[in-house]
């Protein structure tokens, strides 16, 4: 098969090295069709067919909200003034990324990831450098299609899957990253009230990969991502294809 | 800056180098907006704010057909049986890509492009190797942003602008390429009533992507693609965003 050699040199002029031999292609999100989980108050994915069963080709038209599906969240999504989706600079898509795995940290379905945890992944992996992407692996992409078990909405009428503490969303700041990703509907936890995570990662012009697949695919640290957003004028996010160039024997 | 150091290794066994210095990323993709360009019976981009202004957040929802916008093609488009978009492997939407200049030919809005064309390029540039993408640029591209001008819709009621001649086509199939894109509405003219050009290329497994823009700012040979469909579940097609990786200095 073909083989991709890629190799990324850092912002500070590191040399970062993501292959030198051969590298896997990993699809990181989930297939658009009908009766995919929704956050409360977003836009159903409907397909219609345009074409007659005879009319010698066969195409379709869709609606879904921009945050439908495995999508970005852009900035102006949770603060007035900054970047929209189609402003997101190149540069940011495609770059390296870290996968920190909490699957077996999430003990209860309000599980926040906290700062030290991350802190103390990066004695171990090394630290998160600026411009980079961070994916937080809570194993909730196997609920995906159970549409209610991802949702979980409980007795008290709130969501409940785990996402990202205030403390975390700081310290990635101070990291200085481009965007952050994980495997459930927000990087907020389910539970959460006031957003606090958007809006702290957001003002910071930090962007958002949200039910993304695949996770437990990557290794901690060595992949290139690429995050492809329709280029939509002005929206406040929109759903993107994301794959993961892995160099092999990197688990 | 960041930089990117990308080699590519063919099927083949050998080695092609897409870059071993410096690259720039390139938007190949119109941005989404109302009032785009679109193909008679395809359905026009319409843009819906779903949150009041005081909602606290910003979102949107959207639709559009699968062909609208900077699109791909998947061979079940014109081809029953073959391909759906989110069947498309991977390895064939990231791979090398060549860039096949025809704007200086284009003399009448008929023009087809023609496999002797092809060929002599190939004797300057190289023999177009498998599992490329082939990108024609016909100046089209220029025309975006004035719809009527770019459908150029004549007064004998059919569509007028370039694109591929069947033996162009043949030669692709020959050639065993994984995509030919092109910057107009179709591959086939536009006053194509058989879309034999379509037809070709689909039986092959080999897909499209239409409407691209900047064209004009690749080389010839040496960049890398990026084509990146959303996975529409059985979909004949969908918008994408294509990136293409440039080593600069290969204008």
């Amino acid at each position: 098969m073909k083989k991709l050699l890629i190799a990324v040199l850092c912002v500070s002029g590191c040399t970062y090295t993501v292959n030198l031999d051969e590298t896997e292609l990993i699809d990181l999100s989930h297939p658009l069709e009908q009766g995919i989980p929704v956050y409360p108050g977003g836009k159903d994915f409907k397909l219609t067919r345009l074409t007659a069963e005879d009319a010698g080709y066969y195409a379709n038209s869709f609606e879904m909200g921009e945050h439908t599906g495995t999508h970005i969240d852009a900035p102006v999504h949770f603060f007035k003034g900054r970047t929209s989706v189609d402003q997101i600079s190149p540069w940011k898509l495609v770059t390296k990324c870290y996968v920190i795995k909490v699957d077996h940290e999430v003990k209860t379905h309000d599980y926040q990831i906290g700062a030290t945890y991350i802190e103390r992944w990066e004695t171990q992996i090394g630290r998160i450098e600026p411009g980079s992407v961070v994916l937080f692996y809570t194993g909730w992409q196997a609920r995906w299609r159970e549409k209610d078990k991802y949702l979980n909405k409980g007795e008290d009428g709130q969501l409940h899957f785990p996402g990202l503490s205030k403390e975390a969303a700081e310290l990635l700041r101070a990291r200085k990253v481009a965007g952050v990703g994980i495997d459930t509907l927000s990087v907020d936890p389910g539970n959460s009230k006031d957003f606090a995570v958007h809006k702290l990662l957001h003002e910071a012009g930090i962007y958002h990969v949200e039910n993304l697949n695949n996770l437990d695919r990557l290794p901690s640290k060595g992949a290139l991502i690429i995050v492809s957003p329709l280029p939509i004028r002005g929206g406040s996010g929109a759903p993107c294809r994301v794959f993961a160039a892995v160099p092999r024997g990197t688990r």
